[in-house]
């Protein structure tokens, strides 16, 4: 098999060492000393956008903002009108885009790598595939379709508790009541809005037609450790799991520590203890879920008083909707039975609910076809894995095709300052990218 | 049986108004809207103490605040040196004083009635004791014995996680560790001195001699709900509860919630939890014993993250020490199972350990006396009563005899915005001090 990457082996390992040092870059923007964390409509958020626009400007694309705070670039198939510098704010052009990216928010406490060596890989993906423009007016696509790099802006949901809010706007689907969602100030999602310097009213500006797009693909670190368990360097995504996100919130009685006894209390933190033991072994009962408690905070929260709240957190991942609702029913069951047990009230807010998202069959095929160009010694099969963890694919699979690549992730660790990913499996991975491009347009051809 | 106060009945009932009414005039000097929460060296600290203060020198008192923030008034035996009013800085004069009182700080989210209820009535009984001084220099204590009403200014521990800081330093058993102590903003006892006004290095002034007191007598809120159930309104305290606080530490490893499988999780949160239980589960078993875990926090705390680190509180209460560690002692063994079946690693931090305080056999005897006044048509003894909740006698009896007189607390709610006491059984509890205080000097006279 000939593949265009093949012959640039230097060059891809220059584009991978620009990556990790990139990665190193990006880490050093963060809201807290000696740690990654940056949120969305954060000042960091800003910061890195700006500097994405600025390589994206590097490699002759034009780039934007959009509505919703994702930065944007795009590779034109045609030259820019003559009169515009690729600097300027992009309009769109008349040909399709491949979107090609990933998102550059991270959880607090982060690696540097989750999301952000998917948006890094792109744009090295676009310097490879590049050709000069006529006529010196810079770069353009020289395939069936224009390249976009996205940097989505709020995969992770950190700051306000939802996920996937940058990428749902590029995918029109954005919702209204998001509008009030509070972050640990009280800002709200509106006021957080405009003090980035956007406009809440124009928000749907940042959703994309189907028509407008060719499809979305993303690579990304594993965030698991099935590849490093296998020995492999990349896999082809077959879906994105199903996820819903509960706030729980346990009601008790607060009362003295010393003078109540056992018999008159109604704690709700004990309560919580026993939902978040629950959660665990209803899930791991099961072969396709996974439950997780992140937060759990005990009111009012001093040494000596028995809580008379408690508020814990629920992430529920599945890899098909229907055994992901029968587990939370059963949660439900136990929640209720312990509770009433407990003397205790509970009650659950729903924040986020996302269908496993398929990623498209041709776009599986291509990413397929991409990592074989990586591998030319084997005839086996490149692995196929089913993400647990969420990604913007499930919110832009709402107005196009998507298509994953998963690099292997040490030991799996992931959301963890120790997150890792090797300069290796980079160079391998912006290969098997690079080529999926090309086998898209082959299949457009 | 012929009491000082049986005369004056109404005069009773009207204090026990001013009791009342005062509780609400400084439930409302809080740092929550809506809600009651005043902590140690804070400006809510700093507005009480003057209110009290001016209703100290309203009877004739002189006053100070001394150097661990604790308001302090003295009715004198011997009236004031001539050319100094009441309202002058006190001088210690030659009596030994008996002290009255309890503490003005609140846990957060608090009844109106904890500690409070004790300081106002101890003023009352200055105001029914006292007697005009000669040569209209005010009043004096008329008894063998100066009386000095204190309001302690830190006996929750709320702010520093250590609690009886003011009565500590009365009983001069101020510890220079822990000026280090930390609040929630990272503010530390030293800093939050200097803030306040007061001079770390004179903290060794507020500390009182053994033989300037007679001793120290509070009335106090049952905190649990036995003379409740037992429809009285008054109990003998026998002792106050041995106590210890930890700060417990869980260690595991933060890392993305999709991507993990259950066997490859060290989840600090599910091992916090199943502490709790195991707190409960072995408390529970013990007959005079209680254990509460109040606080509980995970980290990094976001929705996506299995929890890599979790703080909980253990507050460890029992009538005999012995018990008390022997109890530690099986949540240590607990814990370390807990925590080794799941790959994590624990550590506790003793903020605060205070063994049981037997209340003195003559302040006992004289409460019952004080008691036993307002109920003439009964023969019955009192109730006695042993506090699991902690009090300020329990760093004052380093230094003098204690003796405290529990006023019935509906319910048993305290802590808690619901917390509550009848106008009733403050009348009662007025006149039962009162009386107890002339039992004491009945005693030494």
């Amino acid at each position: 098999m000939t593949t265009l990457l093949q012959v640039e082996r230097d060059a891809i390992a220059g584009a991978a060492r620009r990556v990790m040092a990139r990665c190193d870059e990006l880490a050093r923007v963060s809201a807290t000393a000696g740690a990654i964390e940056r949120v969305y409509l954060s000042p960091e958020h800003a910061r890195v956008n700006r500097l994405a626009a600025e390589w994206m400007r590097e490699l002759g694309m034009t780039t934007r903002q959009d509505a919703a705070g994702n930065q944007l670039g795009r590779l034109r198939v045609n030259p820019a009108p003559s009169g515009r510098s690729p600097g300027e704010p992009a309009a769109r052009d008349e040909a399709p885009a491949l979107l090609l990216g990933s998102h550059l928010d991270t959880v607090p406490d982060a690696g540097r790598y989750d999301g952000i060596v998917g948006v890094l890989m792109a744009l090295e993906v676009v310097r490879m595939l590049r050709v000069p423009a006529p006529e010196g007016t810079g770069f353009r696509s020289p395939l069936p379709f224009a390249l976009e790099v996205v940097a989505f802006s709020d995969e992770e949901g950190t700051r306000f508790g939802k996920a996937l809010l940058g990428s749902s706007a590029v995918a029109g689907e954005w919702d209204d009541d998001w509008w009030a969602l509070t972050d640990a100030d009280g800002t709200t999602l509106r006021e957080a809005f405009l003090e980035f310097g956007l406009d809440p009213g124009r928000v749907g500006e940042a959703a994309r037609r189907p028509d407008e797009l060719v499809g979305y693909l993303e690579a990304h670190i594993e965030q698991g450790p099935e590849l490093d368990e296998r020995g492999e360097s990349l896999a082809v995504v077959s879906s994105i799991a199903s996820a819903r996100r509960f706030q729980l919130v346990v009601e008790g009685e607060a009362r003295h520590a010393g003078g109540t006894p056992y018999d008159r209390r109604r704690d709700a933190l004990l309560g919580a203890s026993e939902a978040a033991l629950a959660v665990e072994r209803i899930c791991r009962s099961e072969h396709h879920i996974i439950g997780t408690v992140g937060q759990l905070e005990a009111y009012p929260g001093a040494v000596n008083i028995v809580p008379g709240e408690a508020h814990l957190s629920l992430d529920l991942r599945g890899e098909f909707d229907g055994e992901r609702d029968r587990v939370w029913q059963q949660i439900e069951r136990d929640l209720d039975e312990i509770m009433g047990r407990r003397g205790l009230r509970w009650r659950a807010h729903e924040i986020h609910s996302a269908p496993a998202v398929f990623c498209a069959p041709l776009l599986q095929d291509a990413v397929s076809v991409g990592i074989r160009s990586t591998t030319p010694d084997t005839a086996d099969d490149p692995a196929v894995i089913f993400s647990r963890a969420g990604h913007d694919g499930m919110a832009i699979g709402a107005v196009t095709d998507v298509g994953m690549l998963f690099l292997r992730n040490p030991d799996g660790i992931s959301h963890h300052p120790d997150e890792a990913v090797s300069a290796g499996d980079v160079a391998r991975g912006i290969q098997a990218l690079a080529e999926s491009v090309l086998q898209l347009a082959a299949d457009r051809g």
